[in-house]
């Protein structure tokens, strides 16, 4: 186990009606909010969660003003738009209502209002932030798990680039994690959160580091809830069971609970944020494709044990007769079985990419060098990667 | 699941070398630190870091003042004695160096010192903690999990009384967690505290809350990691990983992460407490005897279920022809072999403890009235379980 600092410093309300505590925990923030509220693109009006925050923030007299429209993948551009707003009206809090998209742009936003030049700075090693506004977030999706996190990830739509940023400062200071607003999550959201969710967990599994045995058992036990609780709640939207069980998984799936003490791959994520750079798929859909295939590739003798606890631990697979290369191909293949039976694609054809786009894809993702620490790819492994995934 | 409010504010600073943090981390908390420095019996003396400890107070030029001395099971005196000298040298922080009882006894003077009444009151329900010394620890032992939860137990001697206390006042601010300070801990040691984890588990995992499935898997990947290195700790005192994994469990065993959404039993541990009023047993040891009998006692066509889970999941005992009820039994047969695997004691008369104590203690366990949740025991119950235990 390598040395870590543990600090898990996000409050997280978890539960029914947890609305209640909002006062309380944007006044141990700030005496006197002024407050950005930063939504997505109208489900929160749809659901009536807009109207009870508006109304919470007059009975509290909390001055406040709003970003919306924030995308999918989101872009810089909302980023600029956010500062520009806090600035002028003096804002000294920000709570995003969303998914990861709304709250990875309003993280990057509570740092980039104290930033003078152009915070795409902070995305390509221009800059670190070294202030940030306080955060609080209600999560409305389980995906990202970034209530709870210190990253973001953010696309420039001009140079065709998504990439992510790190800080504590932009660590959301409180989560409202309320399931039932999950309950309107579609079908395909679901699906989509839920591969997103394993992945970070196969990140974070496949570890270079070998020594790292709770993490890893624990990192099994999210596994299994995730493979549990996300057909059911594909199938029975408002089981409340299933919603709250998944939105716990996010909120512990990448906080630092599982990674401290290790070291993670993160290849994956790379290559998908290149992909989704060329093309706005959903994060999850890229992921569900690449994450059997990157297994696949990168299968060795020498890492096969890792894989074969995959298999034993998280699919139960039983190793009978198999070899330890067919055991540990066994849990790949349960893996993409388990997306597709999500109903998640299985390749990048599917999703309608450009076939031409693969070559540039491959050299964006290693645009800073060899990818992945578990194991190390070069550009023409992630062609190799994409081709196959094709 | 439950409603719950996920908190864990205790930095860790954690494995080799994370003394150099030290500090900064007592300068976050107070600018002109007065420090008292609280210890046992003088292990930290023979192992060299009482003099890491002191060299580094002297290098910053910090105050610091001294209490030795802390017994196993602590007694209340010992934090009458501590208040004392945090007032007469107007201490603003306190660094706990030990294992549970050092660190609880801490916990209780770090809250006694604003206190102008006696400690004891917190213990009987007639006073609340309301202000409390921000606390520092270095963990030399895995244990009771105390270095990152809101609890102390402690004995009144005079009273033949052990209870607890909880507020989120007294929880550590931060702990340092150096698996190679625990090298030192004996065989014996390392045993009890073991099951001292393992209980606190079991505590958590026999909840009357059935939905909570990600909170079970997670408490089982902990159970599983105590049986996988706690018999290597005890044959390789030296063994990093198996410490290091330990240790990290008891990070985690008791700070909330296992029990939010979820309510724990606690009636082996109200038991235990009463037995060790009246013999100083190791708590562990206590626990070790009790817990078996308990799971016997408590085990019904009802709640067989959750033993079911054990005998699978934590044991990995196929069931193969057994039924439901022979299944349960299988799961807690394993239990106490393992208890008996690592050395512990398996009755109270093999710890000396005399039989005519036995009503007695029953009747101190039942003091506020019925215990456990999992199944609620009377007195009668509480009598035949250590009957049986005798």
């Amino acid at each position: 186990m390598l040395n870590f600092k543990f600090d898990l410093p996000t409050q997280i309300f978890f539960g029914k009606d947890q609305l209640k505590n909002l006062v309380k925990a944007i006044q141990k923030e700030v005496v006197e909010p002024r407050i950005l509220l930063a939504y997505g693109q109208g489900s929160i009006k749809k659901s009536g969660l807009y109207d009870q925050i508006i109304n919470i923030f007059q009975q509290a007299d909390f001055f406040y003003t709003e970003l919306n429209g924030i995308e999918p993948n989101p872009k810089i551009e909302s980023v600029r738009e956010g500062a520009t707003i806090c600035q002028k009206h003096k804002i000294n809090f920000i709570l995003a209502v969303g998914g990861g998209s709304v709250l990875d742009c309003a993280k990057v936003i509570s740092a980039a209002t104290f930033y003078k030049a152009d915070p795409w700075d902070f995305f390509c090693q221009k800059a670190t932030i070294t202030q940030a506004l306080p955060l609080g977030v209600i999560t409305t999706m389980a995906a990202t798990s970034s209530e709870t996190n210190n990253n973001a990830v953010l696309s420039n739509a001009h140079q065709k680039d998504k990439r992510s940023v790190h800080s504590p400062l932009i660590r959301p200071k409180f989560a409202i994690c309320d399931p039932v607003y999950t309950y309107s999550v579609s079908k395909y959201q679901t699906a989509s959160g839920a591969v997103d969710m394993m992945s970070h967990l196969f990140e974070q599994y496949f570890s270079s580091t070998y020594d790292s045995y709770l993490q890893d058992r624990m990192t099994e036990s999210l596994l299994k809830t995730v493979i549990h609780f996300a057909p059911i709640a594909l199938k029975e939207p408002q089981n409340y069971e299933a919603r709250a069980n998944l939105l716990y998984v996010n909120n512990l799936a990448l906080n630092g609970l599982l990674s401290y003490g290790k070291i993670g791959d993160w290849a994956c994520h790379q290559i998908e944020h290149a992909i989704s750079a060329y093309n706005d798929m959903t994060h999850g859909v890229g992921l569900a494709i690449i994450t059997p295939i990157w297994m696949k590739y990168v299968l060795t003798d020498q890492n096969c044990a890792r894989f074969i606890t995959l298999a034993k631990n998280v699919w139960e697979i039983e190793q009978g007769s198999l070899t330890d290369q067919e055991y540990a191909l066994a849990g790949i293949a349960q893996t993409a079985a388990f997306f597709q039976k999500l109903g998640m694609p299985s390749s990048l054809s599917e999703v309608g990419l450009s076939k031409e786009l693969l070559p540039k894809i491959a050299s964006t993702s290693v645009l800073y060098g060899e990818i992945g620490n578990f194991y190390k790819l070069n550009q023409d492994d992630v062609l190799q990667i994409l081709t196959t995934a094709f």
